[in-house]
C-alpha cells in the first residue's frame, strides 16, 4: 500500500448493488486497512448522459437483474427483499445524507445504513422526504432541523454539487469506487479492487 | 454437482471479455469437472433488442471498459492488445465455426481460439472472409470448402438460428453462461458461478 488517503465510494440510495456493497463496506475495510468514503449520488442525471435507461427496464437484462439481485445478495449473505416500488426517486435521502455528513460524518453512516435497510430489507419507500425524515430520528438526526434543511436551496446546491462531483469524475453507476485515481464499477469488482490495494496495482 | 451436461459458453468474437473467457475457459473446465459448449453469436441483433449502443461507444462506460479490457487482461495472465479498429463485423467467423463444428468439433474451438489470437493478440481485422478462411487454413480446416460454404445459404441460415436461439435464451452479453438453468453475465461472474456449481446452488 503506497497510500492511506480514503477510498471514494459512490452509491445510489435506489441501487441494489450499492446496498450490497454498503453491507460488505466495513469488513472491506478491515481486509485492506483503508477507509471508505461513503459518496451517495443520484443515477438519474448519469442515465441522462450516458442514455441508459434504469437497468430493471432493458430488455433481457432488466430480467437477468432481477434474479441477480437476489442471488447476489444470497451469496454475500445480506437481507434482501426487493422493494415493491422499485426504482425510486432518492434526492431526499441524498439530501439529508449530505446535511449530516456535514456536521457527523459517522451518523451520516448509519443513516445511509438505516436508509438502504428500510428499502432493501423492510420494503419501506423512502422517496418521501417525511419518510427520510423518520428513519433520520431514529438514529439520532435532529428531525426539525432535518425537516427544515431539506427545504434549504444552500443544502439542495450542496447535494447537487456532489452528483455533479460525481459525473465529473466519470462515476456512472452503483456502487462505483475509486482508490488512488483506479475506478472500479460494481459490487463483483470488489474482489479485484482489493487485490489491486493489496499488489499496488498490475 | 447433480448434472454434467455441458456448460452453455456464449461469445461474440469482437468482445474482449469473450475473449479473456475463452482463455480461461479449458482452466475453467478443469476446475469444475465440467464442459463447455461454446457458442459464438452476434451482439449486433441483440443489441437492437435492448436498445444498447456498442460498450465503447456509451459516454463514462465507453472509456472505463477500454481501461478495463487492459486491466482484466493483465490480471488474468491473458496476453491482449486492444485492436486498432473496434468493434468490428464477426459474420464470417460465426459461419466459419458453426459449419467447422458440425463436423469437427475440436476443430471449431481451434478456429475460434485463433480467430481470437488474430483479433485481440496480433490486431488482424476478422471481419473479411478471406481473412477468416486464412486462419481456419492455420488451424488444418478446408479452406476451399469453407469459402465454398461461407457463400451457402444453408450455412448463413445454420449461423442464424444459432443466434435466435442465443436470444431466445436471454443472451444480451458476452461472455454468456448458462448452467444448469442459470445464467452468468461476464466473466467477473466466473468465479461466482465455479461457486454456483460447485456448492450445488445457493
Amino acid at each position: 500500500m503506497t497510500s492511506r488517503a480514503a477510498i471514494d465510494f459512490y452509491f445510489e440510495f435506489s441501487s441494489p448493488y450499492g446496498y450490497i456493497a454498503s453491507q460488505l463496506a466495513e469488513d472491506f475495510e478491515k481486509r485492506v486497512g483503508r477507509q471508505l468514503s461513503w459518496r451517495p449520488f443520484l443515477l438519474g442525471p448519469v442515465f441522462k448522459i450516458t442514455g441508459q435507461p434504469p437497468l430493471v427496464e432493458i430488455p433481457m437484462k432488466g430480467e437477468y437483474s432481477k434474479r441477480d439481485f437476489l442471488r447476489s445478495a444470497r451469496m454475500h449473505h445480506v437481507p434482501y427483499k426487493h422493494p415493491a416500488k422499485f426504482p425510486i426517486g432518492t434526492v431526499a435521502a441524498l439530501r439529508a445524507f449530505y446535511w449530516v455528513t456535514d456536521s457527523d460524518p459517522a451518523r451520516a453512516r448509519k443513516l445511509a445504513k438505516a436508509l438502504y435497510k428500510a428499502f432493501f430489507v423492510d420494503d419501506i419507500d423512502i422517496s418521501a422526504p417525511a419518510t427520510v425524515i423518520e428513519i433520520a430520528r431514529g438514529v439520532g438526526v435532529d428531525a426539525a432541523g432535518l425537516a427544515a434543511a431539506l427545504e434549504d436551496p444552500a443544502v439542495k446546491e450542496r447535494a447537487k454539487k456532489e452528483v455533479d462531483s460525481a459525473i465529473a469524475a466519470n462515476v456512472f453507476g452503483s456502487p462505483f469506487f475509486i482508490v488512488d485515481g483506479e475506478p472500479f464499477w460494481g459490487v463483483d469488482r470488489m474482489p479485484m479492487m482489493e487485490q489491486w490495494i493489496k499488489t499496488g496495482g498490475w
